[in-house]
């Protein structure tokens, strides 16, 4: 994503520098030489190259982040250095054409020279910023991957074991679980490293997945005991939500 | 679906008698008069139906149902009746136009004459006849229909519950989580006492919700000890499922 951005700043007249492995210029010759620092390398790394330029930064600086969680990632860049935060996390792939029509998640979390600079470029660009705290977006992903991953795991392990042939699910399927079947077809299709770190990192994975273990739970308990009053009122409830989430 | 099916056969040269409240023909007229009944009515009532006509016929005659579940349904036919049995499901609504590309379930319950007579009848007019027994059927159905009702209601509790707005969920929602989102309100929109009575009375259902809570249980533990070998084990399960999923 930090080569793809570069792109989008240069064609808009900006002199981008870059450091990566071979490069002639190395981080700490970005902290000296840059305005603004954006910082797009794997999770794994993030913390040793925050506290390696966090330090070289002047307050009037601004540094950003891309991680895809934000929480702990946030608190690294405030802790290393005196610059400018904005805490970022653009809801694409480098497959895209350019910004348009593209959503960036995005924070101020210290001061607002950089934020607004930001968020304006990407608006200019026809893309939009999403306003959210580092903590509610960890959140809102613990239930938008970790839950939706999680759910779908259970229900591929569940139709494994079963022993039903798929071929026989798909003719009895339900336009809606025919939908949902199609779903964990192309979730198969991912890495299942990149999906455990998915599961793992996030901070308030464990607090939703023992959340929905518990929704299961007593949904089943409803279900055993044929509680149609519990049933009406607890689907009620999700009509309720279900208003709101159409797209 | 009883009417919607006299439409086709009457379009086919077929006469057709109906038994209904207000008819002037009632249940036993037509097991007198008819050569093959279809038992097209709401299954609290289906069994009081079956014992009524069921000992009238004779081994010559058809007896085929349209219940939703099939086992328990079947095994009342056969007991209260002497004649060829058929259990089938059509898996569409009357709001279809014709048998073209429609699917429906059925199985040579007791005999094969009327069972070939309909399957052709249902082939001829551009259906598919999905021969399934009444216990596989209801298995498949306790997935395509009881789980998938389950989880969307267990997600949908868990988001309602979490207080996050569904607009920012939608904001920060992956295609992947879209679609789900997208199921969730379409299954929002349904009937809570018709879907309490899919969860309820499909005898398979109990056993499939409890394997789908272990399943949620074993991926919780999982993921809270971190167990990076087991989570990519059983992500590669669902990847060679995946494979069979695609429509």
């Amino acid at each position: 994503m930090g080569r793809w951005f570069k792109r989008q700043f240069e064609r808009e007249g900006y002199e981008v520098l870059v450091s990566d492995r071979g490069t002639p210029l190395n981080n700490r010759d970005l902290a000296k030489r840059c305005e603004v620092i954006f910082v797009s390398v794997p999770m794994p790394v993030f913390g040793e190259v925050v506290q390696e330029i966090g330090p070289l930064l002047s307050e009037e600086q601004g540094l950003i982040d891309f991680c895809s969680l934000k929480k702990v990632q946030n608190e690294l860049m405030l802790e290393a250095s005196k610059a400018e935060v904005v805490a970022a996390h653009p809801l694409f792939g480098p497959g895209e054409k350019d910004l348009e029509g593209q959503k960036v998640a995005m924070w101020p979390s210290r001061g607002r020279r950089w934020f607004e600079w930001f968020r304006d470029f990407v608006e200019d660009m026809g893309g939009e910023a999403i306003v959210i705290s580092p903590g509610e977006h960890d959140r809102v992903m613990a239930i938008v991957q970790v839950i939706n991953h999680f759910m779908l795991l259970a229900l591929g392990r569940l139709i494994e074991e079963s022993g039903i042939a798929p071929d026989m699910l798909k003719s009895l399927a339900t336009p809606s679980f025919a939908r949902q079947l199609d779903i964990v077809a192309r979730f198969a299709d991912q890495d299942p490293y990149l999906y455990a770190a998915i599961q793992f990192d996030n901070p308030e994975g464990e607090e939703m997945r023992r959340s929905f273990l518990k929704h299961v739970q007593e949904l089943a308990d409803i279900a055993s005991r044929k509680d149609l009053r519990a049933f009406v009122d607890l689907f009620r409830r999700v009509q309720g939500l279900g208003e709101h989430l159409k797209s």
